[in-house]
């Protein structure tokens, strides 16, 4: 019945003319000679618009050489997507567009895995699950934030956490929890003082770690490990800057070793790009972009050892309306950004009570303040907005980084592909036929 | 000799272990299973960054449908392409990144067909010359501004432009112009008290207009036509707002009855999207892109009836730091853009004299401004520069419109394709890899 109605929505997305009856007899045909993915792969880099991809690619260029050296999202580039959510404004928030990636159906701002109507929707996960697949959830963020909740649970505000956060042990298929590997951040909606979501899944045999340093002791799957209280902290800030590398590398050693012949769904978010693009920090955000390449990396490596994988990699949407120069000037400072030793946030917070802010701007940006740039920073202190956005003016009229919106614009992002079946990703798509193409892939009807 | 250094080129800089000889009988037996394309369009939307296409698509949509239609830019997306100078800014201007998409050599900024040291360099134009091929620019710039500029002439600047139009003429091969047919503007250039160009391409027997309604007069090839005394008008301010397209279907229609065998080669800009980003002026760009999207749907109706034709189009930068939303409301207003009658430019400059702003502000966006706008507006009427910037900023608000600069910046481009040869542009590639790819599709040395 499942299969049935799953095919019977793909007839009325797919091109007129088609019927459920020529639909099925067309995926026998071709599931035979053109066997489907074994394991599907889909990255996610909340808030990575096309200026942070190019932007990358000048922040980890050498400059002691001539040639700009192309980068892994340029090797796997394959076209783009529209992001705009199901009203007039054009501009998605990330609850939005994750809907729309994890379930091919556009939905409103805030909608977690339900349509417009607020009737849950089927996602990839959990079609993958019910093919048998392991299924499996890396990101920074807490568990339970807008991207991966939306391949999970189904509710009408992203604000609503705690029953969110319940939805991945409540929700079932087979009798057990929908995700097999779950690793991110979010004890604080996963340890609640009413409900102990960590230890009911412990209880249904799952291992568990809440530090990244005991990742290693997670040995099998079903496991969960739950990091942080809420995102773990930012790579620019963090003594372990390549915490999604480390665990996306983790994930799949789990996955390979214990998925059958299903294969396995592995959904990896770089959550905290998208949260520097609000805090409009460009080094916090290419430090972020730093830790999802490596882990790009890794899922590229993986795919030329395991060639029956799939990687599909976009965005949810642009944060922040970056743009790599400002102010009429020509010159994007790549060198300025790679100085930044702390977030903006944090900065700024510890400059609160600074008696010598100019001391503390000189060792955290590597360059001193002007005067008249150092008595605005004092005068700022009075308040913590005022301190911060004094932070973000002076810091990136330095790297001559542009900033328009603390929230999303309504730019196409990219879309990158690899491995089996990455040909059906190429030129442009609205983000809605990405997901609708991995499930007909799932299923043999979309074969490459 | 001319054959061969440009063999020798493209070995260079071709995979390594390429030898001239190897290279030379590799093109012989290509050549003959598979035959290069006949005739190459280049299209090149100037400033026309991903924002400029995503928000192109906004803007023309029916808001009474529920789906967003996609566009000519969405039906022939195959990839992007970085466009940094040759230095370590990242941001180019315009005359190096037309440059390199004449030439496939990077080079500084300002750079008019010259590399870093100066000495001139081969262009897709002039070998397509070479090849036999007739040659063909379609601007709304002057014929000598940057890109045009940059498949013709040399110059250490772009600013000598008078001595760049002079290399329109004084530049031959096999003792005739480079460029068979040429339609934009700049007469004050090609008719100067020094120098009548415009009479001499008419001494060597080019048919001549100077008007765009005499446009029809030009009846075979030679010919150029000089329509404005710099740019033509704006697209927003235009009577003829679709001057581009115009011309491009003249320019095609008389290259496909006289062109032989060997066919030809058609550079065609978008100029003025650019202008509009360097002016900040949303509605001024998306008219602009509405000419340009019309331009490249004819072209893309001749490739439908001229198979044997390969479109490349791409952008040489974006332009303004272009955001579709800003200051942290999810909501890009295209019903505002829409309504706006005038440029800014030609507003702020109506603006100066008018004892009455607030009425024809209501006049021309369509709606009425706040007392305090109203009151920042007649203060600002003391100078021209601070008109312009009230203007830009009170009507940026109203659409939701961002900006970081009235230049440019290094995000990377798309690029389009279509016709004979388009599946070698998909991907991400440098702009010079561009220009490469042309050039050895010409040669044969390159084929699909």
């Amino acid at each position: 019945m499942k299969r049935l109605s799953l095919l019977l929505l793909l007839c009325l997305t797919a091109q007129a003319g088609c019927s459920k009856t020529e639909q099925q007899s067309h995926t026998r045909t071709e599931a035979q000679s053109q066997p489907q993915p074994r394991n599907i792969i889909f990255m996610i880099g909340d808030g990575m618009g096309p200026a942070y991809t190019s932007g990358y690619r000048y922040f980890v260029d050498n400059p002691e050489t001539k040639e700009v050296d192309p980068t892994v999202f340029d090797r796997l580039l394959v076209g783009t997507a529209s992001t705009y959510p199901d009203d007039d404004t054009y501009v998605t928030d990330s609850a939005a567009s994750a809907t729309a990636l994890a379930t091919g159906i556009k939905s409103f701002n805030g909608a977690i895995g339900v349509d417009t109507e607020q009737k849950p929707l089927q996602s990839l996960l959990k079609h993958a699950k019910r093919l048998g697949k392991n299924t499996a959830i890396v990101v920074t963020s807490e568990l339970n934030h807008a991207t991966p909740a939306s391949f999970v649970a189904h509710n009408n505000s992203r604000g609503n956490k705690d029953a969110i956060a319940n939805d991945f042990i409540d929700i079932k298929i087979n009798n057990r929890p929908t995700v097999d590997l779950m690793l991110g951040g979010g004890q604080q909606y996963f340890q609640r003082r009413d409900r102990d979501i960590l230890q009911e899944f412990r209880n249904l045999g799952y291992q568990s770690a809440t530090e990244l340093s005991q990742l290693e002791n997670i040995t099998g799957i079903p496991a969960i490990g739950v990091f942080a209280d809420k995102g773990l902290a930012r790579a620019i800030d963090s003594d372990t800057p390549q915490r999604l590398s480390h665990m996306t590398g983790a994930a799949l050693a789990l996955l390979k070793k214990h998925s059958g012949k299903a294969g396995f769904f592995l959904m990896i978010e770089g959550s905290q790009i998208d949260w520097c693009g609000h805090a409009n920090d460009i080094a916090c955000a290419m430090r972020e972009m730093d830790d999802f390449a490596r882990s790009i990396e890794i899922v590229e490596k993986f795919i030329q050892e395991n060639p029956d994988t799939l990687l599909v990699l976009t965005a949810d949407h642009s944060t922040g309306g970056l743009s790599l120069a400002a102010d009429k000037e020509y010159l994007w400072r790549t060198e300025v950004i790679a100085q930044q030793r702390k977030s903006l946030a944090e900065f700024s917070r510890d400059l609160q009570s600074d008696a010598d802010p100019g001391k503390s701007w000189q060792e955290n940006f590597g360059y001193p303040l002007q005067a008249q740039e150092l008595l605005a920073l004092k005068e700022s202190q009075a308040s913590s907005e005022a301190t911060y956005d004094a932070v973000v003016r002076i810091s990136s009229r330095y790297s001559n980084t542009g900033w328009t919106t603390r929230g999303h614009d309504a730019v196409d992002v990219q879309v990158f592909a690899y491995g089996h079946g990455s040909e059906l990703f190429r030129g442009f798509q609205d983000n809605t036929a990405i997901s609708k193409k991995i499930l007909q892939l799932m299923d043999g009807i979309l074969t490459h």
